[in-house]
């Protein structure tokens, strides 16, 4: 993956003045793309459905877990959604997914003399219980750390990762990201050495948020599956503070989530037929399913209306591709990927090539710009456009992660177009821990005007890659 | 007022990659600066007081318009604050403030068979209704519509402006700014062709909320002064729905706010002393009076807060300012603008020189930049530290209003130097208009974050600001 340049300083400056002569009858034609950036801005913000539709899938639905009756129901939603638009083409895409249940029981204590409740969520993928776990418990800040403790302190414990979020970062995915290894790898890590459950500090930057915040967990072949549940940050501070006045801390917890077989389910594709070269296609897509509490409004419901309302606006608009425009909604991505990776396996099979995949998964909030990877002409491309896109906020163009979902596609065993271009919405990060995987992701935390301006900011993506692609390949 | 550049196309490009040569060493400089800024940021996120400081000013004293008990009580907490921060001085200019009460009626119904209330907010600076008013309503869109309708058609009327903010606008103050004219012309507009009061759709582009939305409202002399007041959007959308389908819809409304004597107020101000030019200031401020509904979290709390914590933060780095750093807490933003306006011809006064004047009153929403105003060096600076600042999400840098509270320094019997930079910060703007002016501002509408960055903007800013005004002058 290459380096994708931005003029941040005055050497730089000098290279992309000289680069630009290349691009100069593009420019030209870039600036007359203002008008239909603006048709597209004006739709989104005048006319925009992506509220209304997100409002639908939050309240009819709610939350949608890959394999549960809810996510059935959301492909049933998707489909007639993506018919009612118009597109020319709507068809399911099938996949397998795993099957996990939270079951209903769910709860810890500390054990003293005061019963002190701790708010939990059982990690995705969690084995249940079996009965009550009572143990000791033992707080770690890495799992680094659990080599130096060893099976002497560890073995029989319950170990309680409290290391938070970074609040350092300016990107909060960055901070999430130096964080979430307790969540994702704790419990074998901590397997290893005979722990029998752990506890682990909500991914959230609230300091004190009685919400716990759940997510996907591993185990590993050869290691001992041990329950893991998510502590809300204010029932994180509790415990750390009992750790620090009495010597000995026991917590008694009990799930009994279980995993069952997997099922069928399905990725739901529409399109809009490119007018000359349509076997080409500029993918977009979110993720359908959800965890299995609040509604999935920001994860990912947004990223869902988002790329639907992009290529309503674009077909709206009167807009005729070049290339076919493909919605695509992806099932089980946040436990398992096994839409995204089916997509980008299919895709390969056919080979079926690609032009550009676009993915919004970061939240419905106010936009900033573009992840992007791939091909260095996504930095060409990026550095035509942007005085395009400056005007709406759009100034980050930075190589970066594109999206779980569409990241498959650019694997050397899928590849099928080595100059395919690769990019995630971003939006503004600071509040989407917030919300991330609680309770409290609901419809009511996305605000009408942030979702929509994401939803032109993709749409105009689209339409300039589709206009400039052929040009600067 | 020149025109602050950017690069946004290709000649410009060449022209800042030619200019760019004259400041080589000071770019040298500005990305050593770096760490500097990283610094002010961590201080920020890590031990940001500026959240807790909200807290207290919304809860402990909540909203606090001009001549109020509150605004009193904001006054002292802006004082004992300042001076627990450390400050090296801390005083209060004496201004005088107008008094206006809201009353303890107010309110306002459609006379039909269903009894239909409207909920309303009496605008700032109305007269009472003096008793119950019961009229006619008349819909417009516009004042010029008031000319086409004439006294015929408006005498004895309630004049409902019910044009929207447009949301077609990418900044919100935009859409604000085009609309406002109804809420602060509307009623000695419509006086003159002899209506009898108005109301106003509430400037929100929140499309059905049940919050009416308050703001200043102007009398003209030798014009009738007749009450107005602000109509929830849901509120309006009914008067709206009843005026298209019955022939006469009439409205019964009753007020009974009242101006008071003017009273003395304070602006409350303090400062770091510069260590080489203490003469010379750098301000920053926001406005410590609100309406008085909600609590002023976003107008101006926030505004408060993001001042005080960036000299704050400044200070307690350890930084030595070459110019000395003051932040100012004006009175009477909302209605009168006489802090503002007393600061500034008392700087005059005294023949004091700004290097630089900075305002925070948009909202404590994630920062996106600064607007510009002043001599042209302030393009040239912001050219030479927007690398230094494009990592931390600030982007937008580009000639606009820097705010009402320090826009009187640059008024030609105000100036005395014309090289003053003037800066407002520019938060996102999406979600500002939900709750300005409005019960909604409160404190549990900031987030914590989002405020900290603002800080940390108007920090580095000021201390960019502090290391490079001499070097360009």
């Amino acid at each position: 993956m290459k380096r994708v340049l931005k003029p941040q300083h005055l050497w730089l400056s000098a290279l992309f003045f000289l680069l630009s002569f290349n691009f100069a009858s593009s420019v030209a034609q870039v600036k007359g793309d203002s008008a239909m950036v603006r048709r597209i801005y004006d739709e989104a913000l005048v006319n925009g459905e992506s509220y209304e539709n997100l409002r639908s899938l939050c309240k009819d639905i709610g939350h949608r877990l890959s394999g549960s009756p809810q996510a059935d129901q959301a492909v049933e939603w998707g489909r007639q959604l993506l018919e009612n638009s118009g597109f020319d083409t709507v068809y399911l895409q099938p996949i397998d997914v795993p099957v996990w249940v939270r079951g209903d029981i769910e709860k810890a204590e500390i054990l003293s003399s005061d019963h002190i409740d701790l708010q939990i969520l059982a990690l995705g993928g969690s084995v249940a219980t079996n009965g009550i776990l009572e143990a000791t418990v033992i707080e770690v800040q890495s799992i680094e750390q659990l080599d130096t403790l060893g099976e002497a302190q560890l073995k029989g414990k319950i170990v309680f990762f409290n290391r938070p979020m970074e609040p350092r970062y300016i990107s909060t995915f960055q901070a999430y990201g130096s964080c979430v290894d307790q969540r994702f790898a704790g419990a074998f890590s901590a397997a290893r050495y005979g722990a029998v459950g752990v506890l682990v500090r909500s991914m959230t930057l609230l300091e004190h948020d009685d919400h716990p915040h759940t997510g996907s967990m591993g185990y590993k072949d050869g290691v001992e599956k041990i329950p893991g549940a998510a502590l809300s940050t204010a029932s994180a501070n509790e415990l750390h503070h009992q750790l620090a006045h009495n010597p000995v801390v026991r917590v008694r917890m009990q799930m009994n989530c279980q995993t069952l077989e997997e099922k069928p389910s399905y990725n739901v594709i529409g399109e809009i037929r490119g007018h000359i070269e349509p076997d080409k296609i500029i993918a977009v897509g979110g993720h359908l399913d959800s965890w299995d509490v609040g509604e999935g409004a920001h994860d990912d419901g947004a990223g869902i209306v988002h790329s639907i309302e992009a290529l309503r606006i674009l077909k709206d608009l009167g807009y005729k591709p070049r290339y076919t425009l493909r919605v695509v909604l992806f099932m089980n991505e946040e436990n398992g990927n096994n839409g995204g990776r089916s997509y980008a396996r299919h895709a390969r099979s056919i080979n079926e090539f690609h032009v550009a995949a676009l993915e919004s998964d970061r939240g419905g909030f106010s936009p900033r710009g573009f992840s992007l990877a791939g091909d260095e002409c996504v930095g060409v491309l990026c550095q035509m456009i942007e005085p395009t896109l400056a005007p709406y906020g759009l100034h980050m163009f930075d190589e970066g992660y594109p999206g779980v979902d569409i990241r498959p596609l650019m694997d050397t065993e899928n590849l099928v177009n080595p100059n395919m271009i690769l990019m995630g919405l971003i939006p503004d990060s600071q509040r989407y821990f917030d919300y991330h995987h609680s309770e409290t992701d609901v419809f009511e935390s996305v605000n009408k005007r942030e979702l929509e301006l994401g939803c032109a900011a993709l749409a105009s993506m689209i339409y300039l890659i589709d206009t400039y692609y052929d040009e600067i390949n």
